[in-house]
Formats: structure tokens, C-alpha cells, sequence
């Protein structure tokens, strides 16, 4: 895919303006002539540079993210949570969890949807995620064989579904901070 | 209501014939008219001893529950745990959560189905998981001060949630047992 075409700035640009959209109208409501026409490009631009509305949604999503985790290596895994905690803003996380739960909805009848979270969104963050603990491994701030190692997804996922799901508020950073405090480090004997 | 002019057994009947109309054709699909029709009472009888679809269904659920966790009480915190594993079926676990993975898609657009679930699912499992905390707490099994006690629903419901999202596998007994000790039980230090 030719996506060196458009300057960063433009990539940008797009970006937002599919977010807006997906804010807007949702998953199913958003249609490539939309984005198109909110963006002044053509609709033959987006089919190429993005394939389809799945992956172009996905990578709006990403590029929205305001840390990826492979970017964090501060020389202690307290830092590293707190570093990537750090960055994100509690606007933002509210607006994006907003679009996740959105999304999840509309995955139930986008298969395209699914494999494009896994492949673009998921799986990038779950690879950053191995590095940043292996790293923690090797320092010997974790055990090696500490079984809550293939866990912590699975914790921090449960903080952002049950805080939504049981105590019907939005996830922010004070509240994930004290969760990695009173799950995450103990659970990994930190 | 006069929820006791039903035998326990024509109860049971009931709700079965409701979970497996539910896992036939969805929440939206199922309608008062069929669950009257395979079960061979009238609408009037159903509506008069529910009072709505929404509380229908949630009871449905609840009933197929193999265990309450307001009944258990084995005299450690982990042994708890292991009763109420135990008394799970992989197979009935498995179907449970393919129900519960289609209500959740459901709640968006139904707030009726979300606030049953909540009233008559949520908060008595919350509250039986309360007491049985208590309990370990009480027995000086787990601090009273200690801050994980908080989120044990967050621990849980991401176990459920990243198996199925990350993994893509079923949740079943042997991984809620490998997940209490890697991560629920080293967090609130037993």
C-alpha cells in the first residue's frame, strides 16, 4: 500500500476526522463516502491506502493512542505502568473506551472488524506488553516463573469491564494506578 | 407477585425452556408468544409472574446458576473458591457465557435488560462475594485494610472477558483455578 502518499500531517488529519464520525453515527452508520466527503479526498484514496473501513477505523483508533507500549522503558516496571499511565489524558481514555464499547457492539456482526482489532490494535499492545514484563523479568523484578506473567491482560481488562460494567463510571488514571497498585504489582510480587 | 403458585419444578421447567429459546433465537428474537407457546402457558400467567421479558430472562439465568456464592462457606477463602468451581460444569460454564456474551450485545439497546441483570444478577452475586470477603477478612485470612479487596469483581469479569477476547478460547475450571492463584489470591495476600 502506497500510504507514504499523504504526509503525516494529512494521515493526521484523517485520523480525526474518522473518529469524529465514529463518534458521530457509530461503526455501522459510518460509510467510506462519509469519511470521504468530511475529508475532502476520494473515496478511491481511502480503498487504497486503507484496504477497507475496518482497518481504516483501527488504525484511527491506533494512531489515536497517545503511548504505545514498546515506546515505555523507563528501567523499572512501576515506571513503566506509571509512564504510560502518565501520558494518558482522563478526556481522551473516556472518549476512546466510549469508541471501544461502541465497537464491541459492532463486531458481533463484522467479522472484518474483529480481525482487524486482533491484528492492528490488539496484538501490537499484547507484543509491547511481553516486552515490557520480559524486561522486568530480566532486571529480576519479577520472577521468571511467576504465574500471574501471562495474567496481566487479563487483569487489565477487568479493570476497564467492571468499572463500567459494576461501578457504572469511567475508567481515569487515579483509578488505574491504584488497581495496578492493588492487583497488578502484587499479583507479580513487585 | 404470586411467584408461588408455580411448583419449584414447573419453575424449573419453565426457565429452561427459556434459556434454550433465548440460546435458539437471542434476546430480541424471544418473545412472551413463544415462551406461552413451548411451554404451554398463557402470556397473562408469564406477565403476571414477571412482569416483563427482561426480569423473565435475568431469573431464567439465575435459576440455571449451579451455585450462589451467598451459600458457600467452607471456612477458608480458598477453599470457598474451590466450592464454588467445583459445583461448575465446563459444558454448562461454556454455555452460560455464549448467553451471556448475547445479552451483552442485547443491553445496548435495551436499558430494561441492563437494569434486571444488574438488580437480580449483579448485586446478589456482589453482595454473596461481599460476605464471603468478609468472611476471610474476619478469619484473619485477608487484611482488613488491604486494597484488592475492592476489586475482586475486576479480577473475575477479566478472566472471562480476556479469555474469550485474547485467547479465544472457553473459559472453564482449570483455568479459573490457575487464574484464583496466579492473580486473586498472591493480591489479597493469601
Amino acid at each position: 500500500m502506497a500510504r507514504s502518499r499523504l504526509t503525516p500531517e494529512r494521515e493526521n488529519e484523517l485520523y480525526t476526522a474518522v473518529l469524529d464520525l465514529l463518534g458521530e453515527v457509530g461503526y455501522e452508520g459510518l460509510t467510506m463516502d462519509a469519511v470521504a466527503a468530511r475529508t475532502r479526498s476520494s473515496k478511491a484514496t481511502l480503498y487504497r491506502q486503507w484496504g477497507s473501513k475496518a482497518e481504516l477505523v483501527v488504525r484511527a483508533l491506533r494512531n489515536d493512542k497517545p503511548v504505545h507500549l514498546d515506546e515505555v522503558d523507563t528501567g523499572s516496571l512501576r515506571g513503566d505502568f506509571h509512564a504510560v499511565l502518565r501520558r494518558s489524558d482522563d478526556c481522551q481514555m473516556e472518549k476512546n473506551s466510549a469508541l471501544l464499547r461502541g465497537l464491541s457492539h459492532a463486531v458481533h456482526t463484522n467479522p472484518d472488524l474483529l480481525q482487524a482489532l486482533r491484528a492492528l490494535l490488539i496484538e501490537p499492545e499484547m507484543t509491547g506488553l511481553q516486552k515490557l514484563l520480559q524486561r522486568a523479568v530480566d532486571r529480576g523484578e519479577v520472577r521468571p516463573d511467576n504465574p500471574a506473567l501471562s495474567y496481566v491482560t487479563h487483569m487489565m481488562i477487568g479493570a476497564f469491564a467492571a468499572r463500567e460494567l459494576v461501578e457504572e463510571r469511567p475508567v481515569d488514571r487515579e483509578f488505574l494506578i491504584d488497581y495496578a497498585e492493588a492487583v497488578v504489582f502484587p499479583a507479580l510480587g513487585v
